[in-house]
Parts: structure tokens; sequence; C-alpha cells
């Protein structure tokens, strides 16, 4: 337990860990406060998310690197798919749908802006490898492309859609999940080389093996349990705020669970979609609705287009986060039609 | 008074200054020849645009290089700013809407296309300065997303629409006139090299001071006078000639008064939605008609591409030409429908 | 007769020929049979595609490189032209375009991501010559853009839609041949070196002229023929088989008779709306169905970005064809609605 104390003690962000059982007690003593349990339970995920990132790295780092890369390959947006999978229970389907639709904007977008931003303000003008920048933009570009595809091609009239949609929904997922599988030969096995990180902090105090497996383990439960009150708070929350849930998924649950944008696209999605056939009251389809195309096509059209230039400045990355700031405002002001529909 | 005859005589173009006084004794004989004052409006808004951009750069070169720049930054859309507001007050608002997207596409189009084109007759191949275009044209295209975002974005049905695209219109031309001001530290203050041009024309005659701000003044009352006669007669004449406002607002508004792409989504378009609250009939919103946005994206995305390749040839400034043709056909074929709304 | 029975001894693509006597025999004994028709038709047209385009190929390299590149960029697509005018003769539309949107997307996804795969397959990490390849993909975005701008751009109620739609295709198709017609002079005149390939094969036998101009002749014939025996069966093969006139078109016909992306943009498909008046029920127009032209800008986005990159590996094909597919699963579940209207 010494080196998870240690870490706590040292991780600012990690000591917010207070309110997972602030927030497990207030859901037992007062269950219809949804607003104080909305905001608590949004408060223990956020350090619960980077808890967990931190524990499979370190499983990760103990198991060499094949196994440990697709360790993170897989478990790298847990905390996504855990509150996607709690939401998926009770039917939510637009949160579900705008957490992975806002996953990948809010990577694109906000994450590769501020990245920018601070980086220019240190930088006058910064150059980056470029190489490697446009093949993982290519990536991302058609992780995204092969998702929306049937939102962007279909136009289906609402009554003959739903059935089609859904038969469509299934092959697309099982397609994304082999398109995945050969990403992970990919990246781990036969291209490793072009997705190493120089991320190895080695003035960090390894975890024992124990210690990161039962972390993993534990956090995952409680990422679970305040999960179950979030999504449980959130609508009625949400009414309160006067935000929908197309707003709370896309902003909220995507600000909170970072993870990467193409696993989202290429493992996240599908694995819900799979899912939803047994732990869901009815069939989830991929169909989005059409503004969220719209947004995760801007966003990640934009993305690759100045992550391609191998130059930046700290405007660019000003007008990335500018234009996240348009579309959670046009999201919080104009809420989708037809919430809820599968 | 000299430098600027010696301007006038030297310069073709503004002999055409003789169309504003026709212009202005032909309104007060002939009130009702709708077609030929529309005709005679444009022939005069023509020169009077190109001294207005040369007073401005007078003004600014006296100015020093930070206060100079923000004056050309401010003035450099006067022209269609102020047939803007002109058209706003007697709320010509699919004029005004039409003016900006037209020239976004304009400029990025039409424009880019020229220059390609004419430089391709002289050169081969031509190679410029890619590190510069790359930084210019993401700009642009993140001016225009987050200019287009809502419109793209909010599927409204008519009737809740109204209401709702005012308020958004509001937070959104608040939005984009702090990226404005920040977008004016960038290029003035903090990288102000990277966007320095070498047209310090040496061997003009620079204006004195009083000159060239007494030019700017009366040349703006000139343009006002006469934008307040294009803008009555363009509605009859349009009719008599076929054109929608879309049509005229988008090719003809946008060729007489050139600007800066990056300028009118930025400044100016927002700078009018503030303004329609003051001078309007009723608030203007920044909702585009549909195929508004399909071609100032299309237009901004190629012209991206085009410009980060970094080469050119004559055909690639044709075809640039080419596809503005094509908008232009079908804008005057298919005008949009629902003219005239807010 | 000699190179010709050679080369099919050769090739054994070419050993399916015997396809095309039994369609025709087919055709007189089973009329009624569609199935087995529009297989056996398909199975022809293959082997025919293939030879047409070596005998254009020999015609050409007899006649000198302007005249020879004329016939190629002329005749390129002619098992497509053919196909499409059998077609349009029978007022099967969408079938016609269908094929065409479905040409270009086939191009740019299928055949460049199965280059890239191959490649990819022998070469670690493949570059190419960015400067051809970045000028070529940016003539093919704009070829498609100027293509699909009405469709995109012009959004029509159904009943004013038709007249209006005919006279905008009229004017398209006179724009995009001039186009054409100025993209010939500069890829076979100003700027040929830019388009020259290393494709001369020493090794090959070369054909005399007499039987290189009536291979040519006779092919063109028996293309005719067969496409003839497919338009007539498709309709109702396609039903038994669950597919649309879409589907067909768009990967059936475009996979046996691949072009080049560019001709068919700015050649095939003004030429066949030109054609309508002649040979058709009643006139064509450019209209494609909204999910057609979303399809093919994505395709050319896509390829136009992976291409300028200059950088490729073998999963970046991989995913290429994978959107491929995600497009015709699309396609074969939700056939897009109205088909067969002009």
């Amino acid at each position: 337990m010494k080196p998870l104390l240690k870490q706590i003690q040292h991780t600012p962000l990690l000591w917010m860990l207070i309110f997972v059982p602030v927030v497990l007690v207030a859901e037992a003593v007062v269950p219809h406060s949804h607003t104080l349990l909305f905001a608590l339970s949004v408060l223990a995920i956020v350090p619960l998310a980077a808890l967990l990132s931190h524990a499979t790295e370190a499983v990760a780092a103990k198991t060499g690197d094949t196994v440990g890369g697709l360790l993170n390959a897989t478990l790298g947006n847990l905390t996504e798919l855990v509150i996607a999978i709690t939401a998926l229970r009770v039917g939510q389907y637009m949160l579900v749908k705008a957490s992975i639709a806002g996953a990948i904007v809010t990577n694109a977008l906000f994450m590769l802006g501020a990245c920018l931003l601070l980086g220019g303000l240190r930088y006058h003008v910064q150059e980056y490898n470029r190489a490697g920048a446009r093949l993982y933009s290519g990536l991302l570009l058609m992780a995204t492309v092969a998702l929306l595809a049937p939102s962007a091609v279909a136009h289906l009239d609402l009554m003959q859609g739903e059935a089609v949609m859904r038969k469509l929904s299934v092959g697309l997922a099982i397609l994304l999940i082999i398109a995945y599988a050969l990403g992970l030969l990919f990246s781990l096995k036969t291209h490793k080389e072009l997705f190493a990180s120089a991320e190895h902090g080695e003035g960090e105090e390894r975890w024992p093996i124990g210690l990161a497996v039962g972390t993993l383990l534990v956090v995952t439960v409680l990422v679970a349990l305040v999960s179950e009150i979030f999504v449980e708070s959130v609508q009625k929350a949400a009414e309160t705020f006067g935000m929908s849930p197309a707003f709370v998924g896309f902003i909220i649950v995507s600000l909170v669970a970072l993870g990467s944008a193409s696993q989202i696209a290429l493992f996240v999605a599908p694995a819900l979609v799979l899912l939803s056939y047994v732990v869901g009251p009815s069939p989830m389809s991929l169909q989005f609705w059409p503004g969220a195309v719209t947004m995760v096509m801007i966003a990640t059209v934009t993305a690759s287009f100045i992550t391609s230039s191998g130059r930046s400045a700290w405007f660019v990355g000003a007008l990335l986060i500018f234009i996240y700031a348009v579309f959670a405002l046009t999201l919080y002001v104009v809420p989708p039609a037809g919430q809820g529909t599968g």
C-alpha cells in the first residue's frame, strides 16, 4: 500500500478521492437530492479515472511490451466504458451515444487545443514530428469515418429505420472490432516503433504487481458504484440546470473520462452495441443524431489538418478550444430532438 | 490634394469615380429606374472601395506598426461593413448573410484561383512558402468552422428555431469577437513576423496624414450614400434580371467589396449581429441557409488543401475559379428558399 | 492475330473471355433466367474490360504522345461509358448515377487501399513522390467538388426540383466538359512531365496497328452486346439477391469497369447528361441522392488526405478498404429511397 499512499500524497488531484466515500454516504442518506448527488459523483469520478489510468499503466509495465500494450489499449478507456455500460443498463442511449461522440470531439479539439496552447505559451513556434503525427491523424480520421459512415449516409425515415439500423449497426460493430484487432497488430507488432513514446518515468517508484492489480480491481468497482449514482441523478439534475442528456454525455462525461479517440471509435463504441443485446432493455444502434455526425467530422478533419501541418503557435490551440466552446454552447442552447431513442 | 489627384491620374480603376456623382444625380432625377441605379451604384462602389483601401493604408503607414495594423484589421472590410449595415437597417437579412458567406467563398475560390492562374501563366510550377501558407489557411479554416458551427449543427424546426437561434447567435457573436481580439494580439504582437508582408511600396509618394484621414472620412460617407441607393435598387433590379438577393449578396457584393476572409468571419459577421439589435428592424441571427454552409465549408477546405500543398500550376487556379462558377450557376438557377427571414 | 492469342494465353484473366459466347448463347436459349444471365454477363464484362484497356493502349502506343494520350483519356473509361449508355437507353437512371458515384468511390478507397495494402505487405513504410501525388489528389478533389456541388448545395423540394435541376445539369455538364478539355491541355501539353509514367513495358510484344484497332472495335461491340444483357437482367436478378440498383451500380459496375476517377467526374458524367437528351426516354440530371454525395465527398477527402501525407503502411490501406466495406454494407442494407427518378 505504501507506493499507493505516497502517490496519493504527491498528486493533489487524487486528494479528491475523499468525494468517493462522501458520494456513497450521500446516496444512502439523501437519495433524492439529485443535484447534490450529480455534483458529488462527477467530483468522485475524476480522481478515480486518474487512479485507474495509473493502475493500468503499473500493471502494463510489469507484463512486457505486447501484453502491456494490449492491456493499455483495452483498459485505457475503462472509465468511459463503465459509465457507458451503466447508462446502457437503464436504457439511457442518448447519454451513451453523446459520450461516444463527445469523447472523440473532446480529444480532437479540447485536448489537442490545450496541448498546443500550453506548448505555444512556452515556445514561440512549435515544430513537431510530422511523419508520426500525419500517420496517427490519418488513422483517427479513418476510424471516425468508419464509425459515422452509416449515420451520414443512410437517410432513413423514422418508421423503416429502427430495424434496418439495428441490423446495420451489428454488422458495422463486427467490422469495427476486426479493424481494431488489426490496429493492435499494427501498433503493437508490425509497426510498434511508430507508436513508441518516451514516457517511461524512470524516477517514479514502481508498484508491486499485487498492488497494481488490486488497485485496478477495487477502483473499477468504485467507478461502477459511482457511475450508478451519476447516471441515476443526471437526468433530474440536468433538468434543474437546463442541460440535456446530450450535453451531459458530450461535454461532462467525456471531460471526466478522457481516453483515446481512435480506441473509442474502433473498440468502445462497437463493444457497447454488442453489449446492448446482453445488458440493455433493448438493442442500441450506432445511429447518431445529425448534429453529432457534423461535430465529430468537423473536429476530426480540423484536427487532422492542423496536426499534419507540423507547425503550431498558441493561437492555433486557442482557436481549437474556441471551436469546442462553440460546440458546447450550441449543444447547451439547442439540444438534439428525439432524445433517448435506440 | 496633389498626391490624391496624382494617384487618381495614374490608376485607371479610379477614373470610375466619375460614377459617384452620376449615381447621386441619377437617384435625384430618376428615382424609379431601379435597374439603372443598381448598375450605376455597383460601378461607383468599385473605385470607392479601392480608394478607401488606399486611404486606410496611408493612415496606417503614418501611425506605426501596431496602431496601423489595428486600423488595417478593423477598416480593411469597411466597404463590406457599410453596405451590410445599410442592408441591415432596412431588414434585408438575406442580402447581409449572403454577402458574409459570399465574401469568404469569393476570397477562398475566386481570388486564390485568379492568383494561382495568373501566376501559373508566368511560372511553369509555382513553389511558395508553405509554413506561412499552412498556418494562415489553418486559421481561415478554423474561423469559418466557428462561424458556421451552429448552422451546421443545430437542426431546428422552424417554430422553435427563431428565439433559440437568436440567443445562440448573440453568444456566438461575443465568442467570435473575443477570438478576433486574440487574433489581433497574435498577428500584431506575439507573432507579427509571420504576417509581415514586403508590400511597402517605397516608390509611392506618401500622403500627408491630414489628406489620408480626410479621404478616409469623405469616402466612407460616399460609400454609405451609394450603398443606400444600391440596397434600395437591388431588390427590384434583381427581379428584373431574375437574380435572388442571395445571388446578389453572394456574388456581386463580395466581388465589389473584396476584403479578408478571416476578418469577415471573426469580426464583420459578429459585429453585424450585435448591431442588428441597434439599427435593424428586428435582431439578426447567424443562421445561414444550408447551401451557404456547404459552399463555405467546401470552399475553405478546398482552399486549405490546395494552399497547404505548397505547389501549384495554372490548372489548379483554373479549377478553383471553375468551382466558383459552378457555385454561382447553382445559386443563380436555384435561389435558396425562405429569403429574408431573420 | 498471333500477338492477341499469345496475350490471351499468358493472361489467365483473359481466359474468362469464354463467358462472352456463353452469355450470348444463354440469352438466346434461356432469356428468362435473369439471375444466371446477370452472373454470366458480369463474368464476361471483366475480361472484355481488360482487353479493351489493352487494345486502347496498343493503339495509343502507335500514335505518338499527344494523340495517344488523348485516346487513352477518352477511351480509358469506355466500358463504364458503354454500360452507362445502355442503362441510359432504358431509363435506368439510378443505375447510371450509382455507377458514376461508385466509380469515384471505388477508385479513391478500394483501389488506393489495395495498392497501399499490397505495397505495405512488401515494404515496412512506403514513401512516395509527394509533389505529384498532391497535385493529382488536388485535381481529383476539385473535380468531384465541381461534379457534386449542385447536389450538395441545392436543397430542392421535389415538385419544383425536376425542371430546375435539369437546366442546372446541362449548364454544369458544359462547364465540366470545358474543364476536361483544359485538363487535357494541362496533362498532355503544358505539364505532361508531371503525368509521365514509367509503364512502357519494353518486354511486351507490340501489336500491329490493324490488330489493335480491330480488337478495339470488336471488343467495344461485344461490351455493348453483353451490357444489354447485363442491364436487362440486373433489375430482376437484384431483386432475387435483395440488392438495389444503387448497390449494383455503385459496387458491381464500378468494380468490373475500373477507370480513372477524375475522368469519370469531368468527362463520363457530363457526357451522359448530354447524351440522355438523345438516347434516353427523358433527360437525366446530375442530382445524386444525399448518401452518394456524402460517400463521394468522404472518399475523396480521405484519399486526398492520405495521399498527400506521402507515407503509408499496410494498416492505412486496410482501413481504406474497410471504409469501402462499410459503405457497401450500408448501401446493401439501406438502399436509397426514390430510385429511378431522373
